[in-house]
């Protein structure tokens, strides 16, 4: 592809600039044209103008070999996008029979009568080659300026994507003959590390390269990892891409949930199922958020026995059997109590492994010694009892979610022999590493 | 406002034009904007680029009197709007001490290290205005060119759009002397029906008028009502937004779960309050989702007790108090399971309310009798102990979101008097009607 196609991608309508709906028919586009090797150099919306779509049009196409255009080419008064180009190649529009005969037979097969309205689907600018539709009334078309063109589809999703499929794409290649390449990507799930932190530790390998592109894509906790290539072949494709993930992996290996694009709570319940464990849950500061999150996976039953939301302390008590002795002494924010819910969860629900969370999500409710934010996570499996004090401030959303995501971290990070993050309360003022 | 002021939105990111997240920046800010009577010229992208960004600004702002710009202020080195928009106005990016020292200070806040990298978030092009940021790490800042600015955002959009309403709008206003004219909005939460629906009922309602504007806003299961209204004073706009409440109002009045934007749980919670009683939850289906809903409420727990997730029946017996003869003589998921567990949680977490959810989620499960998407509702509260049927098959997901709803929705109705869905199990060919 030499110097390669790239493309801009213009969508129009009143509705789109006035925010009424969510157009993603430009990410569509993007992943369309991306997928067969073209750039996306920007995109822009206007609305329902015959100026601003003529201004728009002739900037994409300044910009870029290819501009996709969608939206406009409606029946009603409103669409205008025909007109625009119009305006922008100096020429008249014209009635194309042959689009119009396909627009009646259309109507004819359904029975219906069109509207004279419907004629104005068949006005295209002269010179340009229409695009036929299949799934719809409106056709598309194609217009050239010196060695630039732009296509138009109309605004529907469903036959826009077809459209731009079978026949955009296919002229697109033969306009430009274009070599074919191959393109593949993979998305690693990065917990446990900020954004700024795992762009200084990869930041030589977040250096683009001419086939190569590694994404960072922060999704509050995860951070997804994609890593996009392109090559000749698909050898030469795969061989890169199993590279760039080796690399990744040498530096954050303990830091990588999944390659696969498993998310924290099913990798849990397969590293459980895989040693033919099942979980019982004592939750508190959490309120019932990790037995939410497991059981979005289908199948979690098998796994997953029940959870015990202990938000009060006659709860913790009566329910998990914490021992009052423990809340008097220690209080219910302890690695103690942390230890005696995670027993009482693996027993009250006849499981193999028990889990709990014990802490303060704010905005009150914090000390000096326990401040808002800390929390305590508690592990009963095989024959260890073991618990973990963490302490990630923040507003009461973000705290909740890390306790949770925490928490399944640390029995992931125990079934695969990594490295326990956290405190540890025989030691408060413990050397331990902290997350 | 006379001629009116116009804006151009510009989101910026390479996820944005490479179709890998939907962008849906653009459609906050324009209706931020249009809310105050901003009219919205276009939008455009571009990827992180230093000449496509100052290309797609200067291109901006010779269109529109405010150019918004939203992403690429983040702390890596992919980030480049400050550069682009230093490259435009041809100015040096300077360090600004004061918000450097608001990046640290959050970050001494939260007890981390900050990264070297986050320094890069206090550089601003020279001569431009810092917008603090209350919301996050990236501050914002300011430029103008003759008589036009540009205001820059990050792009997460739990920072951006707080920092737009509270720093930016005032911005823009007071810049161009905007005529004042009052704007108010207000937000109605409805429940319980379909988008189109109410679009039925309130047809006449969504009509735009001069000085008012209905906007349909669903966010599953929710849907949002925002009325939006403008006046010369703001007795004339109090009257037009109390006139538009009442005609709402009275219409699906006991659909309306709030006008004051809180959420389901939170009125549920109040409700309780009021009545001084307590709740404890049963959950199944759910798996704790209901649970945490309500303890996403700061000083939820005052009310909610706690939370039995008994995903196995053995833990429905053993931890609830369902008799074993229930289950096998009606299953799992029957009313009188309900009803069972609601007891059984109202004693367990000794609250005066007991509320319980079991169902069939989905995709596996399901039975003739007891397709996917049936679940029941137990309700044990003041001297009665009452369950409700429903059916609303979809997939697992939505399936879950809806019966945490439905069963919030059952206690919010009872405290209420109003109506209550669903059928009951004494009649299976029930009469009632169903939601």
């Amino acid at each position: 592809m030499e110097k390669g196609i790239d493309a801009w991608i213009l969508t129009i309508g009143n509705e789109i600039t006035n925010g009424v709906i969510t157009d993603t028919n430009r990410e569509t586009i993007s992943k369309e044209l991306r997928a067969v090797g073209v750039a996306i150099k920007g995109m822009s919306s206007v609305p329902d103008d015959v100026d601003a779509i003529k201004d728009a049009l002739e900037l994409a196409m300044e910009r870029a070999r290819v501009t996709i255009v969608s939206g406009g080419l409606g029946p009603t008064e409103d669409d205008k996008t025909a007109q625009g180009a119009a305006a922008l190649l100096g020429a008249p529009l014209e009635l194309d029979k042959e689009q119009l005969s396909r627009i009646e037979s259309r109507f004819q097969k359904w029975g219906r009568p069109m509207a004279p309205s419907n004629a104005k689907q068949a006005l295209f600018p002269a010179g340009a080659a229409p695009i036929p539709n299949d799934y719809g009334t409106a056709p598309g078309f194609v217009i050239q300026r010196q060695d630039r063109i732009a296509l138009f589809f109309p605004g529907i999703p469903r036959e826009m994507l077809p459209m731009l499929r079978e026949r955009g794409i296919p002229l697109i290649l033969e306009h430009f003959k274009a070599p074919l390449q191959v393109f593949k990507n993979r998305t690693i799930h990065v917990y446990g590390l900020t954004e700024s932190r795992l762009g200084e530790i990869l930041a030589d390998l977040a250096v683009d390269e001419h086939n190569y592109h590694l994404a960072f894509l922060p999704r509050f906790p995860i951070i997804r990892l994609r890593i996009d290539v392109r090559g000749d072949n698909e050898r030469e494709v795969d061989a890169l891409l199993a590279e760039k993930q080796e690399q990744i992996e040498a530096r954050i290996k303990e830091n990588i949930i999944s390659v696969d694009g498993r998310s924290m709570e099913q990798v849990v319940l397969d590293l459980l199922e895989d040693r033919n464990m099942t979980i019982g849950l004592g939750e508190s500061i959490t309120g019932g958020m990790i037995g939410e999150m497991l059981t979005r996976v289908p199948g979690s039953s098998k796994t997953f026995l029940g959870s015990v939301v202990s938000y009060s302390n006659a709860m913790k008590v009566e329910a998990l059997g914490v021992s009052e002795k423990t809340i008097l002494s220690y209080g219910a924010v302890s690695g103690q109590c942390a230890e005696e819910m995670a027993v009482g969860a693996r027993r009250i629900a006849k499981a193999t492994v028990g889990l709990s969370v014990t802490g303060i999500a704010g905005p009150d409710g914090g000390s000096d010694a326990k401040p808002v934010g800390t929390f305590f996570v508690g592990l009963a499996i095989d024959e260890n009892v073991l618990s973990r004090r963490y302490f990630l401030p923040g507003e009461r959303a973000w705290v909740r979610k890390l306790a949770a995501m925490q928490s399944l971290d640390l029995l992931r990070r125990y079934c695969l022999g990594y490295r326990l993050h956290g405190e540890t309360y025989q030691s408060d003022s413990s050397t331990s590493s902290r997350t």
